[in-house]
């Protein structure tokens, strides 16, 4: 099977896609359910119309993209990621995976091949843990892990819930109805960029993951006194800034401190109040993001942060309570799709490694449901979510061909 | 002379005036040019021209409001304060001042006095930096010490010029307009609660300051490099955060490390970009307050903070920027000023004692004008620039008679 990938068509996609944005490129902002979100979502589906397919949104707008097969009553097979942005992102992470898992579809179209099996496209809602403090909220909700309350407990900064947005965004219905059956794929592959350095480093166009580490979220709310910057007198503070900052750095401690590379620790938010200048901080709230190939010491890590918050309050007498947000299992790849996907690349003349994703996707819910695998391509310098994130329109090509074949392979 | 003070009509004028906040009570935000120090002035005004008293705005809308004394040519006594109020602030900094100003004009008019030097009543533009990141801003321009370039230069957080914000809240023609002569003034006087706990402590009603403290203002500027919460790796990293949480630190340690207790460090405000939960900080703004009633030692506290700067950032990797935003000199209070203040407390049985301001407030830069005067009134628990922030009518009370008296006295 000769399959040919339109690379001109697929850049030109993810460039248009790059311009519906909150911000000013080359920065990227496109948080679930803005407006930005709502007009990429339909430029998408769009797109897919355009291709003769047939698209669904579920009750919080995952997009199923559908390729009948020759026998539709069999589980389909699934490929696909997401389109959201976290704030002042780049244009390749997620993106990828959805304009190329198009274009693979489309070029096995084009070639004349018909699966056996259907192929969907699937545009998960909300990757990005950005509106509601929570990953993979799509496929999160497609694997049945999430409970029927999130739709009016979640909410994003300005108090708005989960039920409310997504209504505002022109989805209805009971958000138990977007679980999938377990019989519903028969497998689940995703393209994605590296996000970090290793395939560039290494020459190697392919990337075959083979673990996906997940990511234990922290938020710590930290209780001190306010008061005026000039007359509350340093002995009589319990400033809840200066305590937090005790943890940013206990964080960042704990995660090196196992001493594999496997471990990070993060904390991109911190939210101050009052926040002026002349004020003592009474109230800070920050999120923990500590990630990790092993559960376990992952909890070690996170019980070493848990300790510094304890020591901190009873020294500082400021309140610190500690909310898990949450804490995901690592999944790992069905060793068939790994074969299916070296395979494929073997077979286009394509080198390839296998490796951990350290950044966590769609794809480690998507395990629940089915036998999951992913396909790395190589990016600048490892960089992600930022403006200057870029994965060349060849390396893209190249992810897309191995993609098109796996796909086309899972299928028969 | 019997001065009596209507202690209910100023209660209810100082609840009103809390009722006009940007926020839900009891917290109250009232940053200038905002909606809501536009209604405060507008309602401000009328209650001054309800009482036969003539007011006029500069050009950033410092307010005057004049009582003609008999001999109108001479040099006249300035009171007044300031009704803007930082994010969730309390209803007694700067407004005792104002409203008070007013109550004692009108219980010496009500009680037939008549003064030789004309009276004014100060309502000072943006007393707190919140806008501008500049304190004491109406008086600093009265006192000729901001350049007429700050028009264009000052912005807020949106962008917006101090002429784009003034001409729309209905102030126009030159910011230079706005300075006074030196001889406009023979003296001021400010009425203020104290912000500290030590009248209330000791169960002094007067305080009379001797001097006040003046803040140096920092902003300080880090740049990491962002990247993946997951794919960045710790070995890899140059975390803007981490880098700041150690300066904050540095500014606590480098305030206490004077051992007075007139110097204090804070770290009020912090932004923190990109701000996602799963996003190494690239980019970290914070605001650094110090101050202390001898200017030199505050100084040697700003090289310990720029040094722990410098170490800093070789040691991370990190660029570290540091722009002195302000540097105020402290000011003295006239010791013939503070005598009358004295000599009217002890007139009305008023215990008082001499103390050090370590706020500051406009008197700073009335110092510059005109011999100055300051009288505090205890505030609970000291607490100040919170919601609970509280003094009370009596407390109060006793604060205008003093103001009125020594008015009245500096006024023959």
């Amino acid at each position: 099977m000769t399959i040919t990938i339109n690379t001109a068509r697929l850049k030109g996609e993810l460039e248009a896609l790059a311009t519906i944005s909150e911000v000013e490129p080359p920065a990227i902002t496109r948080v679930v359910y803005s407006d930005a979100d709502r007009r990429a979502r339909k430029w998408f589906r769009g797109l897919c119309e355009a291709a003769g397919l047939a698209t669904r949104s579920d009750a919080i707008g995952n997009v199923f993209v559908r390729w009948e097969g020759t026998e539709p009553t069999l589980a389909a097979i699934g490929t696909g990621s997401h389109i959201d942005a976290i704030p002042y992102a780049g244009a390749y992470d997620g993106t990828v995976g959805v304009l190329g898992g198009l274009e693979a579809i489309r070029a096995l179209k084009e070639s004349g091949h018909r699966p056996r099996r259907s192929i969907e496209l699937l545009l998960f809602t909300a990757e990005e843990p950005t509106r509601f403090g929570i990953g993979c909220f799509g496929s999160r909700l497609l694997a049945g892990a999430l409970d029927a309350g999130a739709d009016d407990r979640l909410k994003d900064a300005e108090g708005e819930t989960l039920r409310q947005l997504r209504t505002g965004a022109g989805f209805s219905g009971s958000i138990e109805s977007v679980r999938l059956n377990p019989d519903y794929y028969a497998g689940f592959v995703e393209l994605h960029i590296e996000q970090g350095p290793l395939l560039e480093r290494e020459g190697i166009p392919i990337g075959v993951v083979t673990n996906i580490a997940a990511p234990s979220g922290l938020r710590i709310t930290f209780e001190g006194e306010g008061g005026h910057a000039g007359a509350l007198l340093m002995p009589d503070r319990r400033d809840a800034f200066c305590a937090a900052a005790e943890i940013v750095l206990a964080v960042e401690r704990a995660a090196k401190g196992t001493g594999v590379i496997d471990t990070c620790g993060t904390v991109g938010k911190c939210a101050i109040h009052p926040g002026a200048v002349n004020s003592v901080p009474s109230h800070v709230v920050m999120e923990v993001d500590v990630r990790d190939t092993d559960a376990a010491r992952r909890d070690r890590v996170l019980n070493e942060i848990r300790e510094a918050c304890r020591e901190t309050a009873t020294r500082r007498g400021v309140g610190i309570t500690i909310e898990q947000v949450n804490a995901d299992a690592p999944a790992e790849s069905s060793p068939a799709i790994v074969a299916v996907i070296e395979a494929a690349s073997q077979q286009l003349g394509l080198a390839s490694k296998r490796m951990v994703s350290r950044a966590y996707h769609d794809s480690l819910f998507m395990a629940r449901l089915a036998p999951m695998g992913m396909i790395f391509i190589p990016c600048r310098g490892g960089v992600s979510h930022r403006p200057d994130e870029y994965a060349s329109p060849e390396a893209i090509a190249d992810g897309v061909r191995v993609l098109a074949l796996t796909l086309a392979r899972l299928a028969e």
